[in-house]
Parts: structure tokens; C-alpha cells; sequence
């Protein structure tokens, strides 16, 4: 992409109401702009992100068996009264009256009504399991929504749903689930650790949060040291096959939200020196709930003796949008962000020093088509703005490489490249800069 | 993907509301599910569809030059207000008061928001020509819903903006449109005819709606037999050339809708045996507008004299859920859907006719494993179902190629070929099928 034809809006000052970095740096990169309280517009540098996001979450949920659908954002109330939510959802709940009248809302969650399609299509055991998933907008009317998409009104969510026979059944789909998240949150370049939550009155211990260490979290949180480094479960992983050690590893240690911390249990059953207290972003949710709806919404099927029974049922919800933020916390500097290359916007910035300069533009329109054609993707800074600021800007909107093309190092027959992640620069000879920059891209790539 | 995990609720019973192919089509192949007026969930095998025909809008419109974004649902009825369009606009927008009284909407298109975001970031005519496109879910309160996804309220569109310093200039970013249009339905399997359309008080020849012909269609089009075969600019086109050519080709032949059609104009322009008289639905509308938004809005920038512009705009909507009927409409027969290649939910239905058969099983297995690994995507009926069934659900939900495995056909070293198009049976050595339907699928997704 040519910089002279994308729509770039960077801001020169942060903005006063910017508390928190991800916020801050989203607006002064161009990548979002407020549209009203908690709802914003995805300029085309943070739609690029949420979009690769949004596609490794779709990866692994395919890779985990979930299958992929769309419901729509707005729900008829009726199916809400069915579950008795309608009343009690309370004023975070969009509703709406359309012109003849219908109550209506904007959905902030899809239980309800995933359980009517699935009450609609599927009737005896022998068709379950059921994994079914979509990645759609929903409204929350938060009081008071900040922190730029953090906590926004209108945002993006994946939201898995899980039919099953009984409980063990229902614990293999959960597991997927649990395997899955710590893959997809793992190859956006996040360490998120599965931390026990709340159950809500079925109790159970099939309730996980996972959570990203930030300081500017929302919650405290406690665990032990040694779940951050804990391997994640390769690409091969069988999702079909037992899971329960993946799991049994995970929850071996302790972590837990605010809510679900017990300090007698931290300080028995960690060493002193591996006890973290930190502030966490939850990014994932994942929940099992048993006949919460299967039972008043009726989704039953035939059981092996033919009597009715009503599906066990989880939920796992994904924050699609939030998660920019959370990977901007994890990945910055005073100078900008810095994009883990799975989730970058692009992989690479070519920097011309020298725009009007024949030899100059000749080099970068030929490493600019050579790098696409390697199927590497580059925003080519081909404006007639000077190289500090072209330094700064590629700084700020912090794609992993930069490839900077000036008189002099044409002189010498090289290009410099530097890596936003540590800073290193390095003179690259011409020949060879974009085999080298291909592979390490491909490299980073393949390893996510 | 195994049938037996999928979510395939299919309808023996063609649904009493359905009058229209599509509509009908769509409900009984387990594609949609109504879930409110003119509201629909997409099922597994709809989203397939409806997310390969994005695709496809995508690369042409990021061919073409324009460059992708994503606003949000919910506006502001203030920025309305700006266009004089908060009152104007009438009962199909759908009006929402949120918690603190806040007067927002469900945005039907976005002329307003795209300019108040231009505006915002566009100082200068040197910063022009702007083409930002999103795909987003508009919603339209139609006082009466119908025909399936064909005339939803929450439907899926694709809307582009463009931004110019003059007209001569604005006819440039229109001319990339329709030629990206163009090609764009052709991809899918359409003919769409480009039909002069209304332009409102600016006036002006720079509005074309893109229609489909179909029985089934709202509206009554009047054209010359000519366009229907007129070849469509391949993809080497260069976007960035003189397209105008291209425009004076396909707008030299008599095209017009009910609203435009001047009888006497077609007569005399068309010969006798080439006037075509039929009906169409309107898969696009692109259209240039001028000054209408940016003036009142005062989306201006520095001429380069100096002095204050307001911006030339067009904008060029798509109606990508609404194209699943319209495809469903040109591709369909009695037994079902039959679907191009391009927009196929997947490429090739793989039926075992007798499972539980240890052979049948493990041949099944191997050509559905070596397909997915050659690229191609396979639906595999592994369900207990008989033949008779599986091969109806195979025509209803309309893959390109069925491949069907036997007993008997496996004693000959032989599977069954079925192209869904044209009903063409084939046996094919078990060897080479794999390779055989690979290539075909291949050189399909080439071609388009």
C-alpha cells in the first residue's frame, strides 16, 4: 500500500481523554476515531488488526471443531422473556421499538438465541455434540464506557456455544474450548492465563477467565509465577482426543481473579517468591452452564432410551476488539506501537528518504513489488515529507520492520533495516533485503 | 468438514411464506433461519456463502483502488442532523434512545459518518483523490419485509465513498467502480447489466444501478439484448489507467429501468429482435453526488490556490447479502441450488453410500483427507443416511461435484463424478479422482 493513497490520520497531540496507552496510541496512529460514547469508527490501519485478529480466532476455533455462523445484532424481546433475562438484563441492554411497535434490542450476548436455533434443528443425542460460533457486534449500554475500545459500547465478540449429552460430554467440548483460547491468545503474541471464576449459583468448578497482565488492568489478580511461561499446546494438538492433562497443567497452580481469591489458599500453596499480584485484562471467558436455558427455552433431544432431555450447554466468549488494546498494553514503547508480526497491519514500512530522487524511488518501487510479490505486506512511505517524520510515524504506528532507502546507502549499495521489536538496525546489502526480510517474516508467521 | 459434526438443519416441507426461489431455496437447504421481520440468522452453510461473496467485493474493490475501513452500527442522530437528513429520512430508519437519553440509530448507509471522518483528517487537494470503502450490517425498518435475505431489514452491505477535488476528477473514482462492479458480479456467476439511473435534482449521467435479470425480479428493465454478452474488463485491467472506454461501451447500448425508460427512445435505438424487456433486481448502485454532503457538512480543503473546497463525492453501495438470492435466482433447478464454484459453500460434496463399510470408509477417508490437502474444500456425508437421501441433499444444497463412493464401484476401482451444473455423470479411475475434481475446482477459482 502506497502511503499517498491510504488514509492515514495521525494526531500530532494525545488526546486529553486518553488514560491508558492502548488508547492514547490508537487515536494517534489513525486507527480508530469516536463516533459517540464507547462507539467508534475502525480507521484502516486498526481495521487491518482487527481483522487479522478476528482470523486467527476463526483459526482456532475451525482447528478446535467449532463450527461458524452469523446471527444477527438485533433480537426480538420475546426470546429474551423466554429465559426470563428480558426484565432482569437491566439498563446495559439496547432496547428498541421499531415502527410497528415490535420491542426489540441490540444483543449484548446470544444464549438465548442460539438456543432456539438449536431447539429448531437438532433432535436426538445422536446428533450432538454441537460447537457452534460466530464473530458478530454487540451493543452494551455501558454507564460509563472508557479506555477507547477497552470498554466500549459497540464492539466485536466471539461467542461460542456448546450442546451436549450430559456433563462429561460437556466437559470435552469446555476443554476444546480451554485448549483453543490458550493457542489463539498465544499466536497474537499475548500470554493469557486461564484463571478460575465465578460459577454463578450451579457451581462447578467449569468457569475460566483468561487474562492478560497489564498494569492498567481492570481487576486485581493473584497467581503463581510459573504459569507464565507454561508451553502452549502445538497446532497439532488432536482436539479429538483427551485434553484433561492440558487442562489438569494449567490449573495445577494457583490463579485467580479478585473475586475468586482466597489469600490463605495463595500464601499455603505458593512459594513466596512465585506469588504475582498483578492487575489483569480479561480477554476470554469461558463458562459452562449446564440446563440454564436448555431447561425454561425447552431444547431437548431424544436420549439413547428415547425420553426428552434437556442439552448441557457452555458458553465462550471471545473480546475480539477489546484484544488491540490488551496486545497494545503488552507491546509499546514512549514512541509507539509495537505489532507482534501476526497481528501487525502491515509487516513492513519502506521508507524513501529521498521522494523525486530517480534512484532512490527506482530502488523502492522495486523492493516495494518485489516484498508483495513474496507475498509480504508493505505500507510504501512514498509522501514528500521529511525522513524524521517518516521515522516517527513508522515508529508510532510500529510495523515489526522498517526498510529505509536513502542516497547514501544507495551509494554503498545497501538499505537499512531496523526491527521495531528491539530496535536493532542493521545495513542490509540490496540484493539480498528482501529475501532476508521475506523469510523473517514468513519465519514469524509460520511460528504463530 | 464431516456432515455428522456440522449444523445442517435441512426442511423437507417447502415453507408456506417463501414465494421466491431463493427464499424457498435458502429455508430448506438449512441456509437462514428467521429470528424476527425481514431478521436473519445465518446458518453454517448460508455463512459460507455469504462470507465468500465479501471475498469477493473485497478484492475488487482493493483492485480498484479503494481502501477498506469499518464504522460502526449505531450513529449519532446528531451527525444527521448536519445533513438535514435526521428528519427527512422518515419511518425506515430505526430510531434508539439510549440510557442517557441520547438520540443514536441504526445507520441505514453512511454518507454522513464518512464525511465527518473525512473531513477530519483531509487538509489538502493534495491529500485527494480518498476512496474508502467498509462492509458492514445496515438496517432499514421496510414497512414490509419480504422475499427472504432478498428485502431484509438487517442486511449486509458493502458502501464506498469517494472524495474528489473536482468533477472531472470524481469521474475518474466513478469509472473505477463500475468497472470493479463489473467485474465484480461476473465473478460470481452474474451477468449484471449497468442501467442509467435516477440522479435527483443534481443531475448529471454519473448514476448506474447494476441489475440482475430474473423472473423474480421488483422491477420491470427495458434493454438492448447487446449488453448481455458485453465482455467484462479482465483482471490485468489497470485501475489507475483511462477506464472510460470501458464506461462508453457498456452505457452505447439502450439500458434503463422502469423509472428511466423512455419507450420511444428504446425503440428507435434498438432493433426489433434486440429489445429486451424483463424484469431485475438491483445488486448495485453507485452514484455521484457532488457537493450534496461536503457543503453542508463543510468537508473542505485547501485548492491550490488556497482557498477553501468543499469535496466532490459519489458513493457505491453493494448489496452483499442480498446477492446470495440474487445468485440463488440465476442458478438454481427443481432439486435445488447450484452454485458457481466461486461462491460454492464448498467446492465438492463427498457421499459415502454405505457407512460403517470398512473399504467404503477408508476410501472415503483418503480422498477426503487428499482433498482438503490439495486447497479443495469437501463437504463429506459420513451420516448412517441412505443413498436415495444423501444424493437429494447433495442436489439441494447444489456443491459443484458430488463424488459418490460405492461398493460397487469400488470393486471396479471406480468413484462416481457428478458435475451439479450441468448433471453430467462420470466414473473416474479412484487413482486420479482426487487429482481429476482438484483441477477442475482449480482452474474455476482461476477463472474467476
Amino acid at each position: 500500500m502506497r502511503l499517498s493513497r491510504y488514509y492515514l490520520p495521525l494526531l500530532k497531540e494525545t488526546p486529553a481523554e486518553a488514560q491508558i496507552a492502548s488508547h492514547r496510541l490508537m487515536l494517534r496512529a489513525g486507527m480508530i476515531r469516536q463516533e459517540g460514547a464507547g462507539i467508534y469508527a475502525w480507521l484502516p490501519l486498526g481495521f487491518r488488526v482487527l481483522k487479522k485478529i478476528e482470523q486467527i480466532v476463526r483459526e482456532e476455533q475451525d482447528r478446535a471443531g467449532a463450527v461458524e455462523m452469523l446471527m444477527p445484532t438485533i433480537q426480538s424481546a420475546d426470546l429474551w422473556r423466554e429465559s426470563g433475562r428480558y426484565d432482569a438484563y437491566g439498563k446495559e441492554m439496547l432496547r428498541i421499538t421499531d415502527r410497528a411497535d415490535r420491542e426489540m434490542l441490540y444483543g449484548p450476548t446470544n444464549e438465548e438465541m442460539i438456543t432456539e436455533i438449536f431447539r429448531a434443528g437438532v433432535r436426538s443425542y445422536k446428533d450432538l455434540p454441537k460447537l457452534l460460533y460466530h464473530i458478530q457486534w454487540k451493543f452494551r449500554d455501558e454507564i460509563r464506557p472508557r479506555f477507547g475500545i477497552m470498554r466500549g459500547r459497540e464492539f466485536l465478540m466471539k461467542d461460542a456455544y456448546s450442546f451436549d449429552i450430559d456433563e462429561t460430554a460437556a466437559r470435552k467440548s469446555y476443554n476444546k474450548m480451554f485448549v483453543s483460547y490458550l493457542r489463539t491468545f498465544s499466536r497474537m503474541g499475548l500470554k493469557a492465563i486461564p484463571m478460575r471464576a465465578e460459577t454463578g449459583p450451579i457451581g462447578g468448578d467449569l468457569s475460566h477467565e483468561f487474562i492478560i497482565l497489564a498494569e492498567t488492568g481492570e481487576s486485581a489478580v493473584f497467581c503463581d509465577q510459573g504459569l507464565i511461561n507454561m508451553a502452549v499446546p502445538p497446532k497439532t494438538t488432536d482436539f479429538e482426543g483427551d485434553l484433561q492433562p492440558v487442562i489438569d497443567q494449567f490449573t495445577s497452580l494457583y490463579a485467580a481473579t479478585d473475586e475468586m481469591h482466597d489469600e490463605g489458599e495463595f500464601n499455603s500453596r505458593v512459594k513466596e517468591g512465585d506469588r504475582l499480584s498483578a492487575r489483569g485484562i480479561e480477554v476470554g471467558h469461558i463458562f459452562f452452564f449446564g440446563e440454564k436455558y436448555s431447561k425454561p427455552m425447552k431444547a431437548v433431544v431424544a436420549g439413547p432410551d428415547g425420553g426428552e432431555v434437556p442439552v448441557q450447554m457452555g458458553s465462550y466468549g471471545v473480546g475480539v476488539s477489546r484484544l488491540l488494546g490488551a496486545i497494545i498494553e503488552a507491546h509499546h514503547d514512549e514512541a509507539g506501537c509495537k505489532w507482534p508480526t501476526s497481528v501487525a497491519p502491515f509487516h513492513v514500512g519502506l521508507i524513501n528518504m529521498r521522494s523525486g530522487d530517480g534512484p532512490c524511488e527506482a530502488v523502492c518501487e522495486k523492493i516495494y513489488a518485489a516484498l508483495e510479490a513474496a507475498g509480504v505486506e508493505v505500507l510504501y512511505d512514498d509522501t514528500p515529507a521529511r525522513g524524521g517524520e517518516k521515522f516517527a510515524r513508522m515508529d508510532l504506528i510500529g510495523l515489526p520492520y522498517q526498510i529505509t532507502i536513502g542516497p547514501r546507502g544507495l551509494e554503498a549499495g545497501e538499505a537499512e533495516v531496523k526491527s521495531r521489536a528491539d530496535g536493532q538496525k542493521s545495513s542490509i546489502a540490496l540484493e539480498s533485503v528482501v529475501a532476508d526480510i521475506a523469510g523473517k517474516v514468513k519465519a514469524e508467521l509460520d511460528y504463530a
